[in-house]
């Protein structure tokens, strides 16, 4: 679907009209669904591919009708459709476009990566437009922004971000990722600028980006910045004040609102924090599966509440 | 599909038996695809992402039928089916499976990459089980091997390892990729160790991989090492001689035979070389559409005849 306003505009558009920087995150591990969305599919479909993809497309839009009026945005994590083969991706579909119609914007959490050429392809797949027997269509993905790798550097992200300009789409390029062994290669010194690989790729994100500043003050091409590392994000957050930052690692990971704090610019803007397991299943906590939606959105307002502290 | 032998054992048996170390790139851009077969599939299916998975799996299984025999491995790029929405994964997926029953190595090429328990996801997805419905299931991409980026360090690659140790399949770990920018952040220079970041990610695969060495002598986690930058790679090959380099760049990117061998250990093993748009799309050159698959061999001839050279 073609969006032709700009990107972070919207986003914080959205922000602001919800009133906090929540995004939820869509990883539907089969195991942790509900017993009585599982049953039915494979009931329906056997314990088939499709099964999974019903129960998973099912418990997703139970998640969207909960969540959609108190946050901005969600992020489907492509993994977690991937292991139900095409089956698996057509809920990944289906999943977007019922989040759009429910006005969230999506972000597609696939960290995709590959040369110039490739990458185009992947660029159209997600946020373009797709050629199709000398026509153009829609993307099949009906996403807002994606997360992009760059390891293969500036040709290997030029593609999305020429997409972006066409689309009004964004994207958020892995700087300071969450996990325990993120510092082996983006805590490395470089010699060259004496500075962190993560704040090398930092600067490389803020002048992809420099064109593509909105009315908003923010660009549409963003980073992600990991809850995990609060001082590193304090130093990215200096170097880059108009990148909108998408921050993994709150909750389940282990950051807490203290940690999220250094990503969050004095205008109490420029990041969108993501929590995926502690609040899709938060369900399994409360006890009740078949509040599974429920227990999402009290999950949510904590959430909120939380935040609102820093 | 469980693969009970070692990966790269398996990988340098078919390059000996086929006597050639050439990787046939599936990248099936819809637009060099006939008009013979795209127009068939259109007639019986519109001008629909169905049509556009038909066509690309028709062409092919043109294509594996007419080099199943000459060649030990092909490559498909999942970004060139990711367009075509869950349909484009279904030819994705039915062509691994295609390939796999011709007796090819499949490298499934989508550079996945994610933080430890999502990382598992698509390795499940890619080369192991999948859990379905508390069972367990062929994954259902039938791949051997999966191209991984390294830009979140060990905790990110782990998972993929652990799944090759139990499956019998390998990965590919980028390293220095063929594309122009690659050296924006690979060929920085890090302090602690003196040398360039693909250098240190070479030492990095080369100890993930080091309890991973087969009869063969060579090692199931492997590195991707464009041709396009033969000195860098000569440094590769001296630093980790037990890694099998998936090799990229020769032929439409402008890599040549000499600028490959450097890859190869002095056995004349050790690496395999993909050749994507060369191959596949070489009807283009001579002309005759109908031809595509006889052009493809052709292609294949040639090349073997130039790396025989080196």
């Amino acid at each position: 679907m073609a969006q032709k306003t700009h990107f972070a505009d919207r986003l914080i558009a959205a922000i602001q009209k919800k009133g906090t920087p929540i995004c939820v995150g869509l990883d539907p591990r089969l195991e942790n669904i509900p017993a009585h969305i599982t049953a039915k599919a494979m009931k329906e479909k056997g314990k088939t591919f499709e099964a999974a993809a019903q129960a998973i497309l099912e418990f997703n839009k139970g998640i969207i009708d909960a969540v959609h009026d108190v946050v901005p945005a969600v992020k489907p994590q492509f993994a977690f459709y991937a292991p139900y083969g095409f089956a698996g991706v057509w809920a990944f579909e289906e999943t977007c476009k019922y989040a759009h119609e429910q006005g969230l914007v999506v972000i597609a959490d696939a960290k995709v990566n590959d040369i110039g050429s490739t990458a185009e392809a992947y660029a159209n797949a997600f946020l373009g437009k797709v050629g199709l027997f000398g026509a153009e269509t829609d993307a099949p993905f009906v996403c807002d922004a994606l997360t992009v790798n760059p390891y293969l550097g500036t040709d290997g992200v030029k593609p999305f971000i020429d997409v972006c300009k066409k689309q009004g789409s964004g994207i958020f390029i892995l700087v300071k990722t969450s996990n325990p062994s993120s510092g082996d290669l983006q805590d490395q010194i470089v010699c060259e600028q004496k500075l962190p690989a993560y704040e090398l790729m930092g600067h490389f994100v803020d002048s992809w980006g420099a064109d593509e500043i909105g009315k908003s003050g923010y660009s549409s091409i963003g980073a992600v910045v990991g809850a995990t590392y609060p001082s590193q994000a304090a130093a990215l957050r200096k170097l880059m004040p108009q990148t909108v930052f998408l921050v993994p690692g709150y909750g389940a990971q282990g950051g807490g609102a203290e940690d999220v704090k250094p990503c969050f610019n004095s205008d109490g803007l420029g990041a969108i924090v993501n929590s995926s397991r502690g609040i899709i299943f938060a369900w399994e906590k409360e006890g009740d599966e078949k509040k599974f939606a429920e227990a999402a959105r009290n999950a949510v307002e904590d959430m909120k509440q939380d935040l609102y502290a820093i």
